[in-house]
C-alpha cells in the first residue's frame, strides 16, 4: 500500500523545553558535543487508494499539526 | 552547525493505539482512504563539533529510544 510520512516540528521561533531537557541529559550522559535538540512527531500514513501529497497535507494541517505553533512536511515513504 | 535527524518508531509488531485513534479520526473527518497511521518521534540534533552517525546512534539507543519496543534510524539533516 502507498504510504506517506508527515513530519511535525515546532516552529523555529517556538521554545522547546522538552528538547532542552534532552540536550541537558545528553551532556550529563557523555555526549557534550550536542548543541541543541528539537523534538517533534513523525507519522507514517498508509492509504488504501492513491492519494496526492496535497490531500495528505490537508489531513496533516487539520489533524496532525497545530498550525499556530507547528510546521509540517509531507513526503512519500 | 552539522545536524542529524533521529526517527524513532514503535517496532512493527507493537500495537499502536495512538495511531489507531488518529486513523479513526481521519475516517470520521473525511479522509476514508487512510488505511493505517503509526505515530513516532522525530529528533533534530545539532552538534557543535563533527560527530559520526555511529556516535549519534549510540546516543539514540541510550537516550531517545526504548529498544525493547522501538526502533530508530539516524541520518544527516
Amino acid at each position: 500500500m502507498p504510504s506517506f510520512v508527515v513530519n511535525v516540528m515546532l516552529k523555529p521561533e517556538i521554545h522547546d523545553p522538552q528538547g532542552d531537557a534532552i540536550a541537558s541529559a545528553c551532556h550529563r550522559l557523555g555526549f557534550p558535543q550536542v548543541a541543541s535538540v528539537r523534538q517533534g512527531k513523525r507519522f507514517v500514513i498508509e492509504v488504501s487508494e492513491p492519494a496526492s501529497e496535497q490531500r495528505i497535507a490537508e489531513l496533516a494541517a487539520e489533524l496532525l499539526a497545530n498550525p499556530v505553533i507547528e510546521e509540517f512536511s509531507v513526503h512519500p515513504a
